[in-house]
């Protein structure tokens, strides 16, 4: 099974490496971090850099696809090659999935068409630009796409998606392996449970850190 | 704040890139991916490499010290230098931390000797080798070591530093702006919690899943 993870500057790094630990144990998975071109592809902090093993151009068919999130999103929704790649291996694929912002990648790209869809908590309005239906949940499953919610919502998309592709045993036992019993020290991962104040200052703070992200990673020239 | 995470051939990269992204949203936090030395880092699964940014000789001193697991933990505990240097960051931290079987490398280099301590479920009594006491938890606090336990532990321990550095509104709104409320589709995370025949099945096959990795990486020369 092919599972091509796309990489690009200024994406969030656990957006996709959550996914890749629990589906890089399926039986006969091949997984490829796929990006613009071969190389080094900068994450959001500026602090982590991945490396592309294969070009679009290298990978014209995948049987999961994944997108990961990120203050980088923006600048891939407007790169017209990289969207006409994904809407070639969407066509294909029998998964096409995403974390976080990912989700509006795949919207650029016309995939979300009147789908149900989710995305991280303060970007779900954004969803609507694409004519997806934003629905506030852990991850959503329309038919084959399924998108998850913000960063860690990624590990939770692929259990399940393991557990779709090869039976609920195969998924536990990744879980167990990964030791996937979580205990968050807080109450407040999503903006339903935590308090009015703490969202509200991760509301507004939020923009102004991908912006500062974002201008970083440019000024290294990423 | 210097935060060193340290990569080496055969890791697992959820245990690095999970406590990363919340050390790097901690304001001040100078996170460095640091090898022995600099450039590619190819993890467990052969698929994805990282980038180690700085070399061991270039980072002489680190606030934060995160040493993630993996089977390549193995040949890290075989390696002088990379243990000297370890002990030597030790002396100096704030805090000194480990994700799975990082902490077999931390024992190996005489960090944990009279500690409580964890790791991976399946490795808990390799920690007695090194002197370490060890406890089945998600993390264990033990003066400024902190280990956590297999692979996804390293989100909650992250967390856990987060509030102990910087107070716990300020974990809280990372653990939002993360979207971590985490929703796994199974109670099987954890050996205590899974059925039996699971745990022995997964018993059962990591070894050699984590030897079959080992073995492709070292033909692929890594």
């Amino acid at each position: 099974m092919k599972i091509a993870i796309l990489v690009y500057p200024g994406m969030t790094a656990l957006d996709a490496v959550g996914p890749y630990e629990v589906l890089a144990q399926l039986r006969g998975a091949e997984v490829s971090f796929v990006g613009r071109q071969r190389g080094p592809v900068t994450c959001d902090t500026g602090a982590l850099t991945l490396l592309a093993e294969k070009s679009i151009d290298e990978v014209p068919l995948a049987d999961v696809l994944l997108v990961p999130g990120g203050p980088g999103d923006q600048r891939a929704r407007a790169d017209e090659r990289l969207l006409s790649w994904l809407r070639a291996i969407h066509a294909g694929s029998r998964w096409t999935t995403s974390v976080c912002t990912g989700s509006l990648i795949l919207g650029a790209a016309g995939v979300l068409e009147g789908l149900k869809a989710t995305t991280h908590w303060l970007r779900l309005e954004a969803l609507a630009d694409y004519g997806a239906k934003p629905v506030a949940a852990r991850f959503v499953e329309a038919g084959k796409v399924i998108t998850a919610a913000g960063v860690s919502a990624g590990i939770d998309m692929a259990l399940h998606l393991a557990a779709r592709e090869a039976g609920e045993r195969v998924a536990q036992a990744i879980q167990l392996s990964l030791e996937y019993d979580p205990q968050p020290p807080f109450a407040c991962g999503a903006p339903q449970k935590a308090p009015e104040a703490l969202v509200e200052a991760v509301s507004g703070a939020f923009d102004g850190i991908m912006a500062e992200r974002m201008a970083k990673l440019e000024q290294a020239g990423s």
